[in-house]
């Protein structure tokens, strides 16, 4: 009898190899009978993940959520099931995002959305990114991708994460205060721990040069919000996640000078689906082919 | 006694080499008195270049534009004078605002700029650049900055020119019925000449798929107005150049559907000034040592 798996996307049944029965589920409602059997959930994507569901699936023995974080998953996981998380499947998302805002905030693209509203053709010079340096921390797939996208932009790219790593040109987080001074921009895509909370504040701010621009791809309390609008524009942000998240309607963040607000878009377009897909093709084959699945975050018992 | 040049920027009368004096005239007002000794005049870039003054220097023999286009200097230039183009040093600066068009309109930024306004957080699934499918109509040393941007986006390039370069991968433009149909953008890049007016017109915007993009960063008439309007938001487009252009305050294409205007800023970035100054510099040395200057386009006398 084929072991039954509950995925979001039509395309992954149609697809499914032999001996995985693939029944589809997209979180909307209840799940169909056959959760009863379910030995491998794929939770749905999208706001408000649907793992409450888990309690009405007594032979579940491995969960795969299409988001990297999966700390919000570990309580309702029931005993013994393997957790799996969506690392990478938003690299090619978030990344192309964060160029998109650095290219906006230096090519004023903002402006000319409101100048296209109010039919106003009024061209004036802009910054550009060419001839920028550009500090990417956090060096991980992400920061890997964001940089292979910027280097053909003619600029310069340094690297920084938790650790240095010589060999690979990374500098070590404690290097910050002595790279700040040298920066044009800082692309933040660190994950969101107690080490990294805050970590751009008052004093890192203070080292950057003027018209200085901070992008936030990561976790909105890498950068201390009320020490950037102290700044009053002196330093530049463009920012995809916000602290507090979302942004409330009365928020200074809105229209501070030199601020440009995304609302956590990053990682959430076109690009994600194919990947998305393709993975959950891959992890059904390594099931039906008794192989260990992939991005394993917690064991099963 | 030194060559007299009258040269745009302090920086280049500082960096002279032996043998050239080299004196400011930024194109405000009329010309220091130095300017009836010149034998070469580097023409101050921006809007309405000063070439009238060239009847006020005897002892010319070589004129620099800092622009591409040069037909517009032809009538105004002196019998026996050279004259020389900016070519290339604009190649950085639109290569990065054509990304920028094409990762605004892909990633909705003129959206979330609207939205930051009426301070609204309301996030949703864009569609990406990865994965698509870009024809880069005009390969010359612009469309080959933008090719070398776009390659890391992971997304597939077709080359268009005037004439097919298989050796390099390049399509002659009569392909273009049989490669639109694929493309999911189309980027030109093209100059404005009799062949190329109304090169992408209503027969070939008809053979793109719904939803396709067309940027335009070469020059508007290379993208017929009234056909592009006539789709109504099936195919978008993101233009920097347009026709008319600049666009009057009253003309249907500020609020089409889809349809995003930058007003003719892709040239005009910060990444230009860095690179001019670079090449006055050594235009100069190249004049001081007798050698040939770069960029000729006219032969002197």
């Amino acid at each position: 009898m084929a072991d039954v798996a509950l995925v979001p996307w039509e395309q992954n049944a149609e697809r499914a190899p032999e001996g995985v029965r693939a029944v589809v589920y997209d979180g909307e409602g209840e799940p169909p009978a056959e959760a009863a059997d379910a030995v491998l959930y794929v939770v749905p994507y999208g706001r408000g993940q649907r793992l409450d569901v888990m309690a009405g699936m007594p032979r579940l023995r491995a969960v795969q959520l299409l988001t990297a974080g999966y700390e919000h998953a570990l309580a309702a996981l029931p005993d013994g099931v393997a957790l799996h998380n969506g690392r990478g499947l938003h690299d090619a998302s978030t990344a192309e995002h964060a160029v998109a805002l650095m290219l906006a905030a230096q090519r004023e693209l903002p402006r000319w959305a409101l100048d296209q509203t109010a039919r106003r053709w009024a061209p004036h010079y802009t910054r550009s990114l060419a001839g920028s340096r550009v500090l990417i921390v956090g060096h991980g797939s992400i920061g890997a991708a964001i940089e292979r996208r910027l280097l053909p932009f003619e600029i310069e790219v340094v690297k920084v994460a938790r650790r240095a790593r010589p060999e690979q040109g990374v500098h070590p987080v404690a290097d910050l205060p002595r790279l700040l001074p040298g920066a044009d921009a800082v692309v933040l895509v660190a994950p969101h721990t107690p080490e990294t909370e805050g970590l751009i504040g008052a004093r890192e701010l203070a080292l950057l040069p003027d018209d200085a621009l901070v992008v936030n791809v990561g976790r909105g309390p890498l950068l201390d919000t009320g020490a950037l609008l102290a700044e009053k524009g002196r330093v530049r942000a463009a920012l995809d996640v916000t602290d507090p998240e979302p942004l409330p309607a009365d928020h200074p963040l809105w229209d501070a000078p030199g601020v440009l607000v995304t609302p956590h878009v990053a990682g959430g377009s076109a690009a994600f689906y194919p990947r998305a897909r393709r993975f959950v093709d891959a992890q059904l084959r390594r099931w039906a082919a008794g192989e260990p699945l992939a991005n394993e975050v917690r064991a099963g018992g």
